[in-house]
């Protein structure tokens, strides 16, 4: 019975439509498919004046959408545009980057009506993968080049720095900046800046930084001189945060003080690759650390070091630590930016004194900032594999920071 | 010392902007704001002129963002708007009901690439607050009007249906108009038809009805004549799903075929009214259902009734049921849904033969449509609390379903 319900036999009707705010419509007529699911190859006819032309076959089609209907009624730009009436998209930068405007919406928002760092990193996400939709060199993957696509490559992050010094507020106007540089020679650098629209105030900056990995090998691999050839054209030197020396983020283990066990991915925690989506590593890393301080502070400053992805079947475990003090002041570069950004550290009433005690951290009120280390990995029979390390920091939450002068 | 680091004493410039793009700018060229957190009373202060005048003194101030601010911020129009070039919104309907023009972003997909039913129910609500942004009705609270607000009141979903021929994919631009009618004397009928914007094809309609209750008795409420002035006027007959004698859907008890406990809430599932979101809701009914019956299979109509809401320290158990073949029809409504909507049913593969034969089911292969019933009550000591009932109906996963003739 499989075959017969598999069959494919279907026309599509495509008017081309003249209107300005149009601009990427693919200029077919009609267009008839034919094929069955089983014989793995489609054509797509063209019908013009009466005539069938064949455009082109296909190798393959979705389990659930064809791919020429996916790109017809995606309509990936082919070539690079300079604005994206839909996404509220412009070309910046001299034309290498990438800006967009959105507004924080309902579901975006936690209780107390801030943007939560999930919804964040969402958007940073959709406006790096919209950049690469203006870029024309999307192909169908994930954020993937044609010549990646290609050469079987995707993107992997390997490290990603977010730095929050005001949570935007539902039904606010932002704007939200990328570009991509070089990182070292097989590596690309993508930074972003999250802005008011209305007031130009920097609510957010962030860095990432991405390696190719070959799809079946699973093995990280050079940038292909093709490739290159695409994607060296966006690069500029620009940074959203200036380059410190990176703190090595020691490694948790099993005395850690917080440690959430048993997670399981969800199916709607999967991201188009199949893998457990980065924003997901996010929300379990922070589910551990306790209502009471979470409550009354805000995440300023996040680094996350990824080491292995996550699949649908793993089962996690998120470790998490509080920070020592004595370790904080031992390292410059987090006095550095306890100055830099005012933070204003630990309430006396927002952390379990027990545990404070226990840390030797009781002494250090409202001296701040206060940080946590986390890890996640997969706990196997053998050994326990990591996924990812990270460390947040943290301020008090204070009324109207943005606008306090 | 939490007196004096709550003591509030800033200055706001708001420069007046002419532009265009900002129609609702808010007319002050200096605010003042003087304060203490413990005297709950702020002035706002319109500087004009080098002369100080009260506008107005505002009985409280947020935790974490001011009300001022947030004001300021959120930009929220106090007269009726009819187009909002950020969120892409545009008056319809004569005037009365409201469009939205949205792009599905990368993170509202699913690993096929389609938007999960989680993404479409916060569109609906995202445009619903937008209408009521776009009205100038819109006071501080999660769509309450300003009569709501000044009595106490706030918006309660009592039943809501949501039908999916097409899911939208990832990158479509889709458009989603949103309108309110009557329902009964005391209640609010809000609809929704999501679209194609190239092809306006229909992807999806939906229907709900809200009441309004009491922030403080949590008791239902009447309809103010002061709230229905204000809301009436935008009221119309159309109807996006038409109506139909509703079935009863049958209370299910801890024999159920599939159960999930102790479902705890998280931060993040918490919304502005600082109650479990109802998007959540419909994940944990749907979690229950096994994985192999997902992947074989979509969701094409969905009834929620709401009897009580979640707080953030409830437990939560879902239980689902399979529905049996026989009670589908004897229901001239299922039969009638089947015949509209062309189900396609179960397919043999795609379910555990083992719950199957179980449910009296295994005869009925390829039949359909397939149907679930759902509960999510709150275990009690005494007795459990209902929270809602669901009935989810699904459909075979077929390629290319918007453009199959």
């Amino acid at each position: 019975m499989g075959t017969i319900s598999h069959h494919l036999s279907l026309s599509i009707l495509c008017s081309v439509d003249k209107n300005a705010r149009k601009p990427n419509k693919q200029k077919l007529h009609c267009v008839k498919i034919n094929g069955t699911k089983s014989s793995n190859n489609v054509q797509l006819l063209s019908q013009d004046n009466n005539n069938n032309h064949v455009i082109a076959i296909s190798p393959c089609v979705d389990e659930n959408v064809s791919v020429f209907e996916q790109q017809n009624r995606q309509n990936i730009p082919t070539k690079k545009q300079l604005i994206d009436p839909y996404r509220q998209g412009i070309v910046i930068e001299d034309g290498v980057g990438y800006r967009q405007t959105v507004v924080v919406r309902s579901y975006e928002v936690g209780p107390d009506k801030t943007t939560t760092i999930e919804s964040i990193l969402n958007l940073l996400q959709e406006t790096a993968l919209n950049h690469v939709w203006m870029s024309g060199l999307l192909s169908d993957g994930f954020g993937a080049t044609h010549g990646m696509m290609k050469n079987n490559l995707i993107w992997v992050v390997s490290r990603m720095q977010v730095q929050v010094d005001h949570y935007p507020i539902w039904g606010e106007v932002i704007e939200i900046d990328t570009w991509v540089g070089a990182s070292g020679k097989n590596g690309m650098r993508r930074d972003w800046q999250l802005r008011s629209q209305a007031t130009g105030l920097v609510f957010a900056r962030a860095t990432s930084t991405w390696v190719m990995m070959n799809e079946k090998t699973r093995r990280l691999s050079k940038i292909p001189d093709e490739v290159r050839a695409e994607i060296a054209p966006w690069f500029i030197k620009k940074q959203a945060i200036k380059d410190e020396i990176p703190e090595k983020i020691h490694k948790l283990d099993s005395n850690a003080t917080y440690v959430h066990s048993d997670l399981k991915p969800k199916r709607s925690d999967l991201d188009m690759n199949h893998h457990v989506n980065n924003v997901k590593y996010v929300g379990w890393m922070l589910e551990t650390i306790p209502d009471e301080f979470m409550e009354k502070h805000q995440l300023s400053d996040m680094i996350l070091e990824y080491r292995r992805e996550c699949g649908s079947s793993d089962v996690v475990q998120s470790l998490c630590e509080p920070q020592q003090y004595e370790g904080l002041l031992k390292t410059g570069i987090d006095q550095q930016y306890n100055n830099k950004h005012n933070h204003i550290g630990l309430n006396g009433n927002s952390f379990s004194s027990e545990i404070l005690e226990r840390k030797g951290l009781l002494g250090c009120l409202n001296i701040g900032p206060f940080s946590f280390t986390h890890l996640l990995h997969v706990k196997g029979e053998l050994k326990n594999e990591e996924i990812v390390r990270g460390k947040t920091l943290w301020k008090k939450k204070i009324n109207s920071a943005p606008f306090h002068s």
